[in-house]
């Protein structure tokens, strides 16, 4: 039997609220929220405003990630949820930015990492 | 035409040499010399030490970023690299990063993100 040895998950937003994704604060604490309450143990944290617009952020969760980009112009924001183990709840980080950023559409793609004789 | 917002690979490095991917600092040196040859515009980065053993970084580059996670007890390295527009070389980086870890195979795979009307 092969067991992963990470579980990988893109996310895409479409359709969010605009103003939302302008809002660099607001998206770090709905990430910072949405770790926490997925049972994620958060190392640190980083999250930056781009001229004209558009945020970018990283969570360091114990040899996890989740990061985020946002496209205000495009109503669009990419998430991708990256961990080790099965115990950090990808489902409830997916809905709580979906949640927060108003999205009309979320699409999924998740992949299995470092597959190794189990 | 739909053009994408984002391209984003997913690397994974088997046959690492073990003692590569318990040393953070080389790990750091390494990724930070490929984001530059590759072009990109480093923001910050992060890189941390786990116990007993492995690292997890993110170097945040403009509206992108690279991160990695590693498990020196299989030899392996998952990496992700997420850049907007085409501007940064992402095979560079993948070989790079291979080069430096001595990895004996490379796997990749590769994602458009945001698929808009163009």
């Amino acid at each position: 039997m092969n067991l992963p040895l990470g579980h990988h998950s893109l996310f895409d937003y479409h359709g969010c609220a605009r103003e939302m994704l302008t809002d660099t604060e607001a998206i770090r604490s709905t990430l910072l929220a949405a770790v926490k309450e997925a049972g994620g143990t958060i190392v640190t944290d980083t999250f930056h405003t781009f001229s004209p617009y558009g945020v970018s952020g990283v969570v360091v969760i114990a040899e996890s990630h989740v990061t985020i980009h946002t496209w205000p112009e495009h109503g669009y924001a990419a998430v991708d949820v990256f961990s080790c183990g099965v115990s950090l709840d990808q489902n409830r980080i997916r809905d709580r930015i979906a949640g927060a950023l108003q999205a009309q559409r979320v699409e999924e793609r998740r992949f299995a990492r470092g597959m190794t004789p189990g």
